[in-house]
Protein backbone atom coordinates (compact mmCIF):
# COMPACT_ATOMS: atom_id res chain seq x y z
CA UNK A 1 0.00 0.00 0.00
CA UNK A 2 1.40 3.30 -0.41
CA UNK A 3 1.65 5.64 2.31
CA UNK A 4 -1.34 8.20 2.51
CA UNK A 5 0.35 11.13 0.99
CA UNK A 6 2.07 9.54 -2.05
CA UNK A 7 1.54 10.63 -5.51
CA UNK A 8 -0.76 7.53 -7.20
CA UNK A 9 -1.56 7.14 -10.78
CA UNK A 10 -5.16 5.44 -11.31
CA UNK A 11 -5.82 4.35 -14.98
CA UNK A 12 -9.35 3.67 -16.24
CA UNK A 13 -10.66 3.21 -19.59
CA UNK A 14 -13.74 4.28 -21.84
CA UNK A 15 -15.12 3.59 -25.17
CA UNK A 16 -14.45 7.72 -26.66
CA UNK A 17 -12.91 10.78 -26.67
CA UNK A 18 -16.08 12.74 -25.41
CA UNK A 19 -16.92 10.30 -22.67
CA UNK A 20 -13.12 10.64 -21.84
CA UNK A 21 -12.82 14.35 -21.63
CA UNK A 22 -16.39 14.50 -19.60
CA UNK A 23 -14.83 11.78 -16.85
CA UNK A 24 -11.71 13.73 -16.84
CA UNK A 25 -12.67 17.44 -16.56
CA UNK A 26 -15.54 16.32 -14.07
CA UNK A 27 -12.59 14.44 -11.65
CA UNK A 28 -10.12 17.54 -11.99
CA UNK A 29 -13.82 19.96 -11.21
CA UNK A 30 -14.74 17.72 -8.24
CA UNK A 31 -11.18 17.42 -6.73
CA UNK A 32 -10.51 13.75 -6.71
CA UNK A 33 -7.63 14.33 -9.00
CA UNK A 34 -5.10 16.87 -9.62
CA UNK A 35 -4.54 16.11 -13.38
CA UNK A 36 -6.34 13.71 -16.11
CA UNK A 37 -3.74 12.88 -19.31
CA UNK A 38 -6.19 10.71 -21.97
CA UNK A 39 -4.21 8.57 -23.90
CA UNK A 40 -6.66 8.18 -27.13
CA UNK A 41 -6.46 5.70 -30.12
CA UNK A 42 -5.51 2.50 -27.65
CA UNK A 43 -6.93 -0.68 -28.35
CA UNK A 44 -8.23 -3.11 -25.94
CA UNK A 45 -8.26 -7.10 -26.09
CA UNK A 46 -9.69 -9.25 -23.68
CA UNK A 47 -12.66 -11.61 -23.48
CA UNK A 48 -16.01 -10.95 -21.86
CA UNK A 49 -19.00 -13.53 -21.72
CA UNK A 50 -17.02 -16.49 -23.46
CA UNK A 51 -16.08 -14.02 -26.63
CA UNK A 52 -12.65 -12.73 -27.55
CA UNK A 53 -13.28 -8.12 -27.74
CA UNK A 54 -10.91 -6.38 -29.57
CA UNK A 55 -12.01 -2.46 -28.55
CA UNK A 56 -10.78 1.01 -29.06
CA UNK A 57 -10.74 2.67 -26.31
CA UNK A 58 -9.27 5.81 -24.38
CA UNK A 59 -6.86 5.09 -21.20
CA UNK A 60 -7.26 7.72 -18.69
CA UNK A 61 -3.88 8.20 -16.18
CA UNK A 62 -5.51 10.14 -12.95
CA UNK A 63 -3.19 11.63 -10.30
CA UNK A 64 -4.36 12.08 -7.24
CA UNK A 65 -2.78 11.12 -3.60
CA UNK A 66 -3.33 7.46 -2.32
CA UNK A 67 -5.46 9.01 0.83
CA UNK A 68 -7.76 10.34 -2.04
CA UNK A 69 -8.43 6.64 -3.83
CA UNK A 70 -11.34 5.47 -2.12
CA UNK A 71 -13.29 8.05 -2.69
CA UNK A 72 -12.01 8.29 -6.33
CA UNK A 73 -12.81 4.90 -6.92
CA UNK A 74 -16.77 5.73 -5.70
CA UNK A 75 -16.56 8.70 -7.94
CA UNK A 76 -15.55 6.59 -11.22
CA UNK A 77 -18.23 3.74 -9.91
CA UNK A 78 -20.90 6.57 -10.27
CA UNK A 79 -19.44 8.56 -13.32
CA UNK A 80 -18.42 5.33 -15.76
CA UNK A 81 -20.78 4.08 -18.24
CA UNK A 82 -18.94 0.69 -17.76
CA UNK A 83 -20.52 -2.41 -15.60
CA UNK A 84 -16.98 -3.32 -14.65
CA UNK A 85 -14.81 -0.38 -15.22
CA UNK A 86 -10.62 -0.93 -15.13
CA UNK A 87 -10.05 1.33 -11.99
CA UNK A 88 -6.14 0.22 -11.17
CA UNK A 89 -3.39 2.33 -8.94
CA UNK A 90 0.18 2.91 -9.34
CA UNK A 91 2.01 4.10 -6.33
CA UNK A 92 4.60 6.64 -7.11
CA UNK A 93 8.38 5.13 -5.31
CA UNK A 94 9.85 8.84 -5.83
CA UNK A 95 8.25 12.12 -7.12
CA UNK A 96 9.52 16.10 -7.89
CA UNK A 97 8.95 17.35 -4.43
CA UNK A 98 7.82 20.69 -5.72
CA UNK A 99 5.14 18.65 -8.25
CA UNK A 100 4.08 16.77 -5.22
CA UNK A 101 3.18 20.28 -3.67
CA UNK A 102 1.57 21.72 -6.30
CA UNK A 103 -0.97 18.78 -6.77
CA UNK A 104 -1.36 18.19 -2.92
CA UNK A 105 -2.57 21.85 -3.29
CA UNK A 106 -4.75 21.18 -6.82
CA UNK A 107 -6.48 18.96 -4.57
CA UNK A 108 -7.33 21.20 -1.48
CA UNK A 109 -8.59 23.45 -3.81
CA UNK A 110 -11.57 25.73 -2.97
CA UNK A 111 -14.63 24.46 -5.24
CA UNK B 1 7.82 -7.91 -5.35
CA UNK B 2 4.06 -7.71 -5.63
CA UNK B 3 2.03 -10.48 -3.33
CA UNK B 4 1.01 -13.36 -5.36
CA UNK B 5 -2.73 -12.19 -6.27
CA UNK B 6 -1.95 -8.88 -6.73
CA UNK B 7 -2.57 -7.49 -10.08
CA UNK B 8 0.45 -6.39 -12.53
CA UNK B 9 0.69 -4.39 -15.61
CA UNK B 10 3.90 -5.69 -17.60
CA UNK B 11 4.81 -3.47 -20.15
CA UNK B 12 6.81 -4.61 -23.87
CA UNK B 13 7.17 -3.02 -27.02
CA UNK B 14 6.93 -4.00 -30.74
CA UNK B 15 7.96 -2.79 -33.93
CA UNK B 16 4.34 -2.65 -35.62
CA UNK B 17 0.63 -2.95 -35.27
CA UNK B 18 0.13 -6.37 -36.91
CA UNK B 19 2.11 -7.84 -34.65
CA UNK B 20 1.17 -6.47 -31.36
CA UNK B 21 -2.51 -7.11 -32.49
CA UNK B 22 -1.68 -10.78 -32.66
CA UNK B 23 0.88 -10.73 -29.64
CA UNK B 24 -2.13 -9.60 -27.53
CA UNK B 25 -5.10 -12.53 -28.87
CA UNK B 26 -2.67 -14.68 -28.47
CA UNK B 27 -1.44 -13.63 -24.64
CA UNK B 28 -5.27 -13.46 -24.01
CA UNK B 29 -6.02 -16.59 -26.00
CA UNK B 30 -3.62 -18.46 -23.77
CA UNK B 31 -4.70 -16.82 -20.81
CA UNK B 32 -1.41 -15.37 -19.86
CA UNK B 33 -3.08 -11.73 -20.17
CA UNK B 34 -6.78 -10.75 -18.45
CA UNK B 35 -6.21 -7.67 -21.09
CA UNK B 36 -3.69 -6.19 -23.28
CA UNK B 37 -4.07 -3.05 -24.02
CA UNK B 38 -2.04 -1.07 -27.50
CA UNK B 39 -0.48 2.23 -27.29
CA UNK B 40 0.13 2.73 -31.44
CA UNK B 41 2.58 4.96 -32.40
CA UNK B 42 4.89 5.52 -29.89
CA UNK B 43 8.75 6.27 -30.51
CA UNK B 44 11.28 4.68 -28.90
CA UNK B 45 15.12 6.28 -28.20
CA UNK B 46 18.13 4.15 -26.91
CA UNK B 47 21.50 3.30 -28.18
CA UNK B 48 22.00 -0.12 -29.78
CA UNK B 49 25.42 -1.52 -30.33
CA UNK B 50 26.75 1.84 -30.39
CA UNK B 51 24.37 3.75 -32.74
CA UNK B 52 21.32 6.40 -31.58
CA UNK B 53 18.04 4.07 -32.52
CA UNK B 54 15.03 6.44 -33.04
CA UNK B 55 12.54 3.46 -33.48
CA UNK B 56 8.58 3.71 -34.39
CA UNK B 57 6.54 0.88 -32.09
CA UNK B 58 3.88 -0.35 -30.12
CA UNK B 59 3.79 -0.32 -26.79
CA UNK B 60 1.57 -3.24 -25.18
CA UNK B 61 0.25 -2.86 -21.54
CA UNK B 62 -0.56 -6.48 -20.13
CA UNK B 63 -2.81 -7.22 -17.20
CA UNK B 64 -2.07 -10.32 -15.16
CA UNK B 65 -1.35 -11.61 -11.71
CA UNK B 66 1.81 -11.33 -9.73
CA UNK B 67 1.88 -14.93 -9.29
CA UNK B 68 1.89 -15.42 -13.20
CA UNK B 69 4.97 -13.20 -14.05
CA UNK B 70 6.78 -15.77 -15.11
CA UNK B 71 5.09 -17.61 -17.47
CA UNK B 72 3.77 -14.61 -19.23
CA UNK B 73 8.06 -13.50 -19.27
CA UNK B 74 8.77 -17.17 -20.60
CA UNK B 75 5.79 -16.81 -23.05
CA UNK B 76 6.44 -13.09 -24.42
CA UNK B 77 10.02 -14.55 -24.74
CA UNK B 78 8.89 -17.51 -26.95
CA UNK B 79 6.74 -15.23 -28.87
CA UNK B 80 8.32 -11.98 -28.98
CA UNK B 81 10.45 -11.34 -32.33
CA UNK B 82 13.72 -9.28 -30.70
CA UNK B 83 16.74 -10.58 -29.14
CA UNK B 84 15.81 -8.40 -26.32
CA UNK B 85 12.25 -7.64 -25.62
CA UNK B 86 11.54 -4.71 -22.84
CA UNK B 87 9.47 -7.06 -20.21
CA UNK B 88 8.65 -4.73 -17.08
CA UNK B 89 6.58 -5.65 -14.55
CA UNK B 90 4.44 -2.71 -12.50
CA UNK B 91 2.47 -3.50 -9.54
CA UNK B 92 -1.02 -2.39 -8.73
CA UNK B 93 -0.86 -0.58 -5.08
CA UNK B 94 -4.76 -0.72 -4.95
CA UNK B 95 -6.96 -2.13 -7.36
CA UNK B 96 -11.50 -2.40 -7.52
CA UNK B 97 -12.10 -5.07 -6.32
CA UNK B 98 -14.81 -6.35 -8.89
CA UNK B 99 -12.67 -5.38 -11.65
CA UNK B 100 -9.47 -7.96 -9.71
CA UNK B 101 -12.10 -10.44 -9.39
CA UNK B 102 -13.11 -10.30 -12.95
CA UNK B 103 -9.02 -10.68 -13.56
CA UNK B 104 -8.89 -13.52 -12.03
CA UNK B 105 -12.15 -15.17 -13.45
CA UNK B 106 -10.25 -14.16 -17.42
CA UNK B 107 -7.21 -16.03 -16.37
CA UNK B 108 -8.78 -19.25 -15.11
CA UNK B 109 -11.03 -19.49 -18.03
CA UNK B 110 -11.14 -22.68 -19.63
CA UNK B 111 -9.53 -22.20 -22.72
CA UNK C 1 11.19 3.18 -2.24
CA UNK C 2 12.71 0.79 -5.19
CA UNK C 3 16.36 -0.65 -4.23
CA UNK C 4 19.03 1.28 -6.01
CA UNK C 5 19.74 -0.91 -8.90
CA UNK C 6 15.92 -1.90 -9.47
CA UNK C 7 14.40 -0.49 -13.18
CA UNK C 8 12.37 2.66 -12.77
CA UNK C 9 10.52 3.93 -15.14
CA UNK C 10 9.86 7.92 -14.55
CA UNK C 11 7.27 10.57 -16.47
CA UNK C 12 7.32 13.98 -17.52
CA UNK C 13 5.42 15.74 -20.14
CA UNK C 14 5.84 18.76 -22.72
CA UNK C 15 3.67 20.23 -25.28
CA UNK C 16 4.94 19.45 -28.01
CA UNK C 17 6.85 16.64 -30.50
CA UNK C 18 10.22 18.70 -31.32
CA UNK C 19 10.60 19.25 -27.65
CA UNK C 20 9.94 15.30 -26.74
CA UNK C 21 12.10 13.84 -29.22
CA UNK C 22 15.18 16.81 -28.36
CA UNK C 23 14.78 15.86 -24.80
CA UNK C 24 14.37 11.68 -25.24
CA UNK C 25 17.76 12.52 -27.34
CA UNK C 26 19.55 14.42 -24.29
CA UNK C 27 18.76 11.97 -21.65
CA UNK C 28 19.79 9.26 -23.71
CA UNK C 29 22.83 10.78 -24.90
CA UNK C 30 24.11 11.81 -21.49
CA UNK C 31 23.14 8.77 -20.17
CA UNK C 32 20.66 9.45 -17.60
CA UNK C 33 18.40 7.48 -19.85
CA UNK C 34 18.63 4.17 -21.24
CA UNK C 35 15.75 4.23 -23.45
CA UNK C 36 12.78 7.05 -23.94
CA UNK C 37 9.79 6.18 -25.20
CA UNK C 38 7.33 9.15 -26.56
CA UNK C 39 4.04 8.96 -26.50
CA UNK C 40 2.52 11.67 -28.49
CA UNK C 41 -1.11 13.70 -28.66
CA UNK C 42 -2.31 13.09 -25.33
CA UNK C 43 -4.70 15.92 -23.63
CA UNK C 44 -4.37 16.85 -20.43
CA UNK C 45 -6.83 18.45 -17.84
CA UNK C 46 -5.82 20.51 -14.90
CA UNK C 47 -6.25 23.66 -13.02
CA UNK C 48 -3.48 26.09 -13.17
CA UNK C 49 -3.79 29.67 -11.84
CA UNK C 50 -7.38 29.62 -11.14
CA UNK C 51 -8.31 27.98 -14.45
CA UNK C 52 -9.30 24.69 -15.95
CA UNK C 53 -6.38 23.93 -18.71
CA UNK C 54 -7.00 21.26 -21.41
CA UNK C 55 -3.85 21.21 -23.00
CA UNK C 56 -2.22 18.94 -26.29
CA UNK C 57 1.03 17.00 -25.11
CA UNK C 58 3.47 14.36 -25.38
CA UNK C 59 4.34 11.81 -22.91
CA UNK C 60 7.83 10.79 -22.10
CA UNK C 61 8.42 7.56 -20.55
CA UNK C 62 11.99 7.65 -19.18
CA UNK C 63 13.82 4.17 -18.34
CA UNK C 64 16.78 4.34 -15.82
CA UNK C 65 17.72 2.79 -12.81
CA UNK C 66 16.61 4.08 -9.01
CA UNK C 67 20.00 4.82 -7.96
CA UNK C 68 20.10 7.36 -10.84
CA UNK C 69 16.26 9.03 -9.80
CA UNK C 70 18.24 12.82 -8.24
CA UNK C 71 20.33 12.99 -10.95
CA UNK C 72 17.78 12.44 -13.61
CA UNK C 73 15.26 14.39 -12.04
CA UNK C 74 18.22 17.73 -11.89
CA UNK C 75 18.95 17.35 -14.95
CA UNK C 76 15.23 17.59 -16.65
CA UNK C 77 14.40 19.91 -14.46
CA UNK C 78 16.99 22.02 -16.07
CA UNK C 79 16.55 21.24 -19.56
CA UNK C 80 12.50 21.14 -19.12
CA UNK C 81 10.71 24.00 -20.68
CA UNK C 82 7.75 24.48 -18.15
CA UNK C 83 8.21 26.12 -14.16
CA UNK C 84 6.65 23.46 -12.70
CA UNK C 85 7.10 20.05 -14.45
CA UNK C 86 5.44 16.50 -14.12
CA UNK C 87 8.46 14.15 -12.77
CA UNK C 88 7.15 10.92 -11.50
CA UNK C 89 8.96 7.83 -10.54
CA UNK C 90 7.40 4.25 -10.59
CA UNK C 91 9.55 1.33 -9.76
CA UNK C 92 9.52 -1.92 -11.44
CA UNK C 93 8.08 -5.18 -9.48
CA UNK C 94 9.75 -7.38 -11.83
CA UNK C 95 12.07 -7.49 -14.70
CA UNK C 96 13.37 -9.41 -17.49
CA UNK C 97 17.24 -9.39 -15.93
CA UNK C 98 18.39 -9.67 -19.67
CA UNK C 99 16.48 -6.38 -20.34
CA UNK C 100 17.47 -5.29 -16.81
CA UNK C 101 21.16 -5.59 -17.73
CA UNK C 102 20.71 -4.22 -20.83
CA UNK C 103 19.74 -1.26 -19.54
CA UNK C 104 22.14 -1.30 -16.45
CA UNK C 105 25.16 -1.27 -19.51
CA UNK C 106 23.46 1.48 -21.52
CA UNK C 107 23.46 3.46 -18.49
CA UNK C 108 27.37 3.02 -18.14
CA UNK C 109 28.15 3.61 -21.65
CA UNK C 110 31.00 5.52 -22.43
CA UNK C 111 29.62 8.77 -23.32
Amino acid sequence: MADSDSLIIVTTTVADRPTADQLARSLVESCHAACVQIVPEISSTYYWQGEMCVEAECLLLIKTLASKYAELEAELRSLHPYDEPEIVAIAASAVSQSYLQWAIDALARQK
